[in-house]
């Protein structure tokens, strides 16, 4: 079975969900109990090394969880990875048992890969904060969660703030709220307060003003999908931020692991950007402490705050151009400027680094 | 007495909320029960003759009442307008019942011309737009609140869009949800779909991802003071999509009456924005419905969504320099491009049309 952490409980209650076959954690990941880039991609893994094991339809399992959410490109990396791990050893040995192992096995390398590639991003990418704002005290602004809770390490935009905060040069993390789902009030602000760091939260409203006050040195989000262009696929309300940060001067970083591009997405316009449920805008949920008060278990949905029959645009990510980006953190180094030429070389890279 | 439509019950309520003195009133500011910088004036003003009726210190009245809320220029502009009535007929016959009769006329005076601007904007908007954009078909983005719920008459900037709705020449209305208090989600929406309009429902990020797709024609909004360079203090979240539409090359509308404009404001950085409480941003309210649900009324406050202990920026407004906004549309007709001496003469204007 894949035991996760049920994020969409966070912060009120730490809750374990238990997902002992494939379509309960296809839900998990539809439902955001599970979440991030590159979480996705290790439960993606965990996933077929699951169907393995208890002996369901391998191929027919990676199909349910590649396809279970379209824009995050981890998700599929994981499965084809623990896939491919499973049909090799299928056709080495014919033998389903070790083929099984075999998919373990690569979900848990997969899981140690992204824990030292967190490592490796929050090191460069505080480097980089240094050389563009010498003198340090730097006020970080963050949207969606990128932290612990997506990762195998410890993050990705979240690990760099985290890094900056232990060497004593984090002045202030600005936390979004971003709606619809809250992740930054419920899950950045969760983080932050864990590690002692100094956060202000504000709705996603508010960054304008801040940018106008002058007290945003730099913008650092993750991603969940970068196309072969550059351009950055990520949580709804980060090309505000880019649009802003460019108006104003303020550099906008990307940080991600080199398995969030995705050479065959040749461009912003070519990503799928996945819409949800307009309730998610059109209906309050409540958090679970208020569901439990009421006898319920989990979140409540269903209470309306638009007119009943109001409709709702409700796109999950946005697409920023490369233009708008300073940087884009890997583990592999810092590439500025983006471009295509440069993201080519990333990759070319990626895959020495794998071979070797 | 005042009795006010309590529109933090709004959409699921329609609640009657009597004010039998001032400070019940001036609670009813500060609760946003009453809300909008033209029916701000107008409560004002009602307020300053209620105290005269009623036999309270008018002075002590208007202190209290023009203090309530800082940024809305309006409601001071009512509160003197009254209390300026009330004094002239006391000086000239020293009855103070006569002067209480003077302070309620002059309020409902004030209240007529709100209503009468309100139509005369919805005009010069159309024409506007219609000069803009030629061909009709307009796709509108709005931000919080501006119809009949702040207004005597039809609203500000909605006031222009119902006018485009009723010439059949608006596509869409795009509404802001407009955290943290849903003004959009709650009051906007409501109206739209009471006046029959197409109108679609987004998160304040998703307003990005619409300008990038090339789905806005113009943004159009209120005002809550504008300084005499033309800069416009507006509900928080204006300023991103001033920028937004600067980038995109998409009008941005600023629709309010001239009594709106404060000469006495030098630029936008002399504009006083409120903070308003963190726990609008930390914590959850529930809907009136699932309040009445609990055994309570009104709405529900205290249900967290932050870790506890969370600080919150929350500032009520921002500020949009007058070089974002394309135009300022008036009763008195269209100012643009926006300039000092543009205001200047709209004041003076102004003037000569209250003394004629």
């Amino acid at each position: 079975m894949v035991v996760l952490l049920d994020q969409t409980r966070l912060p009120a209650e730490e809750v374990e969900l238990v997902c002992t076959d494939v379509p309960a954690l296809v839900r998990a990941i539809q439902t955001l109990a599970v979440r991030g880039a590159p979480l996705l991609g290790i439960a993606g893994a965990y996933g077929v090394a699951l169907a393995a094991v208890r002996g369901y339809d391998v191929e027919e399992a990676a199909g349910l969880l590649a396809g279970a959410r379209p824009t995050a490109v981890n998700l599929g990396y994981g499965v084809r990875r623990a896939a491919g791990a499973y049909r090799a050893a299928l056709e080495k040995d014919g033998d389903g048992e070790q083929a099984a192992r075999a998919a373990l096995a690569e979900a848990r390398e997969l899981h140690r890969e992204d824990a030292e590639a967190s490592m490796l991003m929050a090191g460069h990418g505080l480097a980089l904060l240094d050389e563009l704002l010498p003198g340090g005290g730097h006020r970080i602004l963050t949207h969606c969660n990128t932290g612990a809770l997506v990762s195998g390490g410890e993050g990705t935009a979240f690990a760099v703030a985290l890094e900056a905060h232990r060497a004593g040069r984090l002045r202030r993390l600005w936390v979004d709220e971003t709606r619809p789902l809250l992740q930054g009030a419920r899950l950045t602000a969760y983080e932050a307060a864990r590690s002692g760091m100094a956060y202000t939260l504000l709705t996603d409203n508010a960054a304008g003003s801040l940018f106008a006050a002058g007290e945003v040195d730099a913008v650092l989000i993750g991603a969940d999908r970068i196309a072969a262009d550059g351009s950055v696929a990520n949580k709804v309300g980060s090309y505000p931020l880019a649009v802003l940060a460019r108006y104003h001067h303020v550099p906008f970083i990307v940080v991600a692991p080199v398995t969030t591009i995705d050479p065959h997405t040749p461009d912003g316009a070519s990503i799928e950007v996945e819409q949800r449920a307009g309730q998610e805008v059109t209906e309050l949920t409540a958090p679970p402490q208020v569901a439990a008060g009421a006898g319920g278990a989990g979140a409540v949905g269903g209470l309306p705050v638009a007119p009943l029959g109001t409709q709702a645009y409700n796109p999950a990510f946005d697409v920023t151009p490369p233009e708008l980006v300073t940087a884009i953190v890997t583990e592999l180094g810092v590439l500025s400027p983006v471009t295509g030429a440069g993201i080519a070389e990333l990759c070319a890279r990626s895959r020495q680094v794998t071979i070797s």
